[in-house]
C-alpha cells in the first residue's frame, strides 16, 4: 500500500522559513504588559536589558511587527537539525481505524530532545553579536539547560546552568550531556549566590525549585561582567523563536494541500504551544481557517484550565516582572508529576490572552493515561515521547476515536516536542505499576491563589 | 553563505532503495562457508532452521543473488524512520579548515539509537510470515536489543533479552526502554537456562559476557515451542539488511554528482561498516569506483589490524557455527571499553575475506582520543555519538586534515551508526578525566590466538 502523502513530509531547505513569526501583530486584543515588579509600571527595554540581550529585549516588547528575518548564523545551525519532519501517523490511524488523518511535527531528533534549541541558539547568537562573555540560566527536566548548552558550544560562549537539586541527582546523565557540550551545572539551590545560600539556611536539605534556581541564575548573571540571562519558555521573545514549528508545519501541509482542523500541542510556559500553533491563529483570527487549537496541560498542573486570569509574578522568589496570565498563584507548588517540563505555575500572557478571547481552548490529561498513551504510541509509531509530549498525543488520540464515531476525516495536527530518553525513571514507575495520579483539589488551589498579589489592577 | 549541496540530504520516499543488496554476489573470492561445529561440514540451511526462521537460513547461505526485494511491510516500517539524512558536515570542515568535503550518514534518528533496526524489524517480520510467537536474542550496549524489542512490538511477537549483567546494572535505563517495547529483560548469566545456572554456579557474581549470552538466548529459543533466536551483527543475513545504509549513501551521492573518495566505519562484528560499504564494494569490484574503504577498530580490540584469518566459532561457548575470519581467538576477552558495540573478537567472514582482499583497509582507534573527537564533533555539529561511532570520525578527521595538508577536496564519507544518549556513564567517565585506554600487548593476543580450534584447515 504504498500512499500519496509521505511517511515524513520534509521541507527542501530552499523551502525553510526565514523569517519568525510574531502573533502580537495580528491579535487584536493584545497581551497586557509585563509590569516592573518594583514600579508595578509596564516594563520599559531599559528595565529588561540588565538582564537579556539587548535585540532580545526589543523582541519581548515589539507587539506590531510581524515577521523578523531569521539571521543567516541562525538559519545556517538551524539546517543541521531542521526542517523537522511532519510525520503522518499511518500505523496508529491503522490501530486506532479512525477515518481520521493524523500528523505530528517531530521536535526530538536533534541532541537536546526537543524543541528548546530552537530559541537556545537564537539566545546564544544575540549574546555573540553583543560581544557577551556567556550566559546563565536554570534547568529543570535538563532539555533547556542541554539545549542553551549546544549552543553556546556553538558560539564559543560559556554557560553557566542552575540545575534543580532533585533532577541534578535524579538525572544524573542529563548533567554529563551539558558538561559534554562545555557547560558547568551546578545544582540548585547553591552556595555561589546570595539567594542561593539563603534558601539553604532556611530550607537545609531542600530538593530545590524551578522558581529557586531561576532567582539563582538570575542574579549570577547580574553579577558576572559580560553576563545575561536566558529563559527557555513564557517569554514573548522565545514564543517568536518557536514559531519555527508552527511556519515549517504549516508549509508542510500547505505543500500537500492539506488544511488542519485540529491542532494540538502541550503546554507549561507554553513556548512549544505558542511555537505550533502561531501560523493557525493567525489564520484563526484573519478568518482564513477556523480550526480548533488545542492546548493540553497536566490534570496536576491547570493554569488555564482551573487558573485565574490575573497579574502574577513569573517567578517564586516574586524578583522578576509580573505578568498577567492564567495562574494558580506564585506560590502554588505543582505535584511531583513526571512532566517536568509542564510544572509551571502559570501560562504565556499571550496565550493566556488568547485562551481569554477563546481562540484556544484547553483539556487537562492525568498522569498514567498519559504514559499509556506513550506506551501505545512508541509501540505503533516507534518513538518515544517524552511524557511532556505524550499529553498532546493523548488528546489527539481522543479526536481521532470522535471521528470514529461521526465518521469525519478530519485533519488531526499535535506537536511531538521531544524524546523520552531522559525519563525512563519515569517509564520504570510506570513499567512497575508504581506510578500515581494526582489532581489538586478546590482548597489546595485556594491556597496558591492567595499567594498572587492583591494588587489594585487584579481587583 | 548559502550552499548548493544541503545540509541534510534527505532522499524522497519515492527513491529509497526497494532492494537489500548482497555484495557476496559480485565477490570474486566468496567468504569461506560457516561450518557445522559437530561435523566442521559446511552449514545447510537444514543445519540452520532450528535457530533462525526459513527465509533468513536462505539469506544467509546464498552468496548468488545480488538483489533481495524488501517486503512492502519492511518498506512501510522503514518508512517511519527512513530515509535518514546524508549530513553534509559543513561546521566541522570549518573547523578543521580543509578542502576536503566531508559527509556522514546518519542512523541514530530512531528511538532504538542506531542502525540495529534495520536488520531488527526484518528479523521480527520473517519470524511473523513464519507464524512465529516470538525471538530471543542477546544484548550488550543495548542498542541491538532495544531494536528488536521495536520491531517486535510492531508485529506483535514476544521478546526475550538475555542482558550481559553489567549493562543490565550499568545501563537501568536501556533496560526500562526494552520493557516499555513490552520485551522481557533478563540479566545473564540467569537461572532460566542450563547453560546459564552452570556458568553462575562456577563463577557466582560474574557480571556476564556477550558470549554467554548468546548461548543463553540460543538455549532459550530452542527449548520454547515458536521461538527462534535473532542476532544483530557478524551474519550475512544482517549485513544484506543493513545494506538499506549504504544504498542510500549512494542514492544520495548521486543525486548531487557527488563521487566517494574516502568511505569510513566502524567495525565490531561488521554490520554497520559492511552495510554502508555495500554499493561502494560493489563499484570497487567493477572498477567503477577505485574509492578507499577504511574499517576503524578499538585499539583495544583489533581483530582486522592485529587478528588472524582462521576458522574460529562466533561464540565463546564454542556451540555456534564456526567461520573463517580475522579473530583474536574466541577466547579473547575484550577489555572493559566504552564502546561495548565494537567487543567482538572476530568479524563478519564477508569482511574478513575483503580485507584478505585488500578491498577494504583498517585502522585502529585509541579509547581518550575516540572521546576527544566525539566531544568536539557533538559541539560543532550538535548531535552527540555513540562511542562507536565516533570511531570512524576520528578517522575521517584524520583524512581531513591529510587533505589539509596535500590541498586535495576529497569527498570523505563515513557512518554515524548511532547517539551517545545511553552511554552518558562513559562520558562521564571522560569529563571526570578518569577515562584509560588499553592496548594489548603481543603476549596477551597469543594467549586469545591460543583458544583458536586447532583444525586441519587452520594448518
Amino acid at each position: 500500500m504504498d500512499r500519496k502523502i509521505p511517511y515524513k513530509i520534509y521541507l527542501k531547505e530552499t523551502e525553510m522559513p526565514r523569517q519568525w513569526y510574531n502573533m502580537r501583530a495580528d491579535m487584536i486584543n493584545k497581551p497586557a504588559p509585563l509590569l516592573n515588579p518594583e514600579t508595578l509600571q509596564p516594563l520599559t527595554e531599559a528595565d529588561l536589558e540588565p538582564m537579556f540581550c539587548k535585540e532580545l529585549c526589543r523582541q519581548e516588547l515589539d507587539d506590531t511587527t510581524p515577521y523578523f528575518d531569521i539571521p543567516q548564523e541562525i538559519l545556517n545551525f538551524y539546517r543541521m537539525y531542521r526542517p523537522s519532519p511532519l510525520v503522518r501517523a499511518y500505523c496508529l490511524e491503522e490501530m486506532l481505524d479512525t477515518p481520521a488523518h493524523i500528523y505530528y511535527k517531530f521536535e526530538g531528533n536533534n541532541t537536546s530532545g526537543s524543541h528548546k534549541l530552537n530559541s537556545a541558539i537564537a539566545q546564544a547568537y544575540y549574546a555573540k553579536q553583543q560581544g557577551l562573555k556567556g550566559l546563565t540560566t536554570e534547568t529543570g527536566a535538563g532539555q533547556w539547560g542541554t539545549a542553551l548548552s549546544m549552543a553556546s558550544a556553538y558560539f564559543g560562549l560559556d554557560c553557566n546552568v542552575y540545575m534543580v537539586r532533585v533532577s541534578y541527582e535524579q538525572k544524573p546523565f542529563r548533567r554529563e550531556v551539558m558538561r559534554t557540550y562545555g557547560a558547568s551545572v551546578v545544582p540548585s539551590p547553591s552556595t555561589q549566590t546570595e539567594v542561593g545560600r539563603k534558601i539553604l539556611e532556611e530550607f537545609p536539605g531542600t530538593g530545590g525549585s524551578l522558581g529557586c534556581a531561576i532567582s539563582e541564575a538570575v542574579e549570577a548573571a547580574s553579577k558576572k561582567e559580560g553576563y545575561r540571562y536566558a529563559l527557555g519558555s513564557v517569554l514573548n521573545q522565545v514564543l517568536l523563536h518557536q514559531s519555527i514549528i508552527g511556519l515549517e508545519t504549516k508549509a508542510a501541509l500547505d505543500k500537500y494541500d492539506i488544511k488542519a482542523d485540529v491542532v494540538i500541542g502541550c503546554a507549561g510556559g507554553g513556548s512549544n504551544l505558542a511555537g505550533l500553533i502561531a501560523p493557525f491563529v493567525r489564520d484563526k483570527i484573519k478568518g482564513i481557517n477556523d480550526c480548533d487549537i488545542i492546548a493540553v496541560e497536566p490534570a496536576s498542573c491547570p493554569s488555564l484550565t482551573r487558573g485565574v486570569y490575573k497579574y502574577d509574578y513569573c517567578d517564586t522568589g516574586m524578583v522578576c516582572p509580573l505578568q498577567k496570565m492564567y495562574t494558580l498563584g506564585n506560590g502554588f507548588i505543582p505535584s511531583a508529576s513526571h512532566a517536568g517540563g509542564l510544572r509551571y505555575h502559570g501560562m504565556s500572557s499571550t496565550l493566556s490572552q488568547l485562551y481569554h478571547d477563546k481562540i484556544i481552548s484547553a483539556r487537562t490529561a492525568i498522569q498514567t493515561e498519559v504514559f499509556d498513551t506513550a506506551q501505545e504510541f512508541a509501540r505503533v509509531e516507534g518513538i518515544l515521547p517524552a511524557p511532556e509530549s505524550a499529553h498532546a498525543i493523548k488528546v489527539a488520540i481522543d479526536e481521532a476515536l470522535e471521528c470514529k464515531k461521526t465518521g469525519e476525516a478530519k485533519n488531526i495536527v499535535f506537536g511531538l516536542t521531544g524524546t523520552g530518553y531522559f525519563d525512563m525513571y519515569a517509564y520504570k514507575r510506570f513499567n512497575d505499576g508504581d506510578m500515581t495520579d494526582y489532581v489538586p483539589t478546590d482548597a489546595e488551589l485556594a491556597k496558591g491563589f492567595a499567594t498572587i498579589p492583591d494588587l489594585e489592577i487584579n481587583r
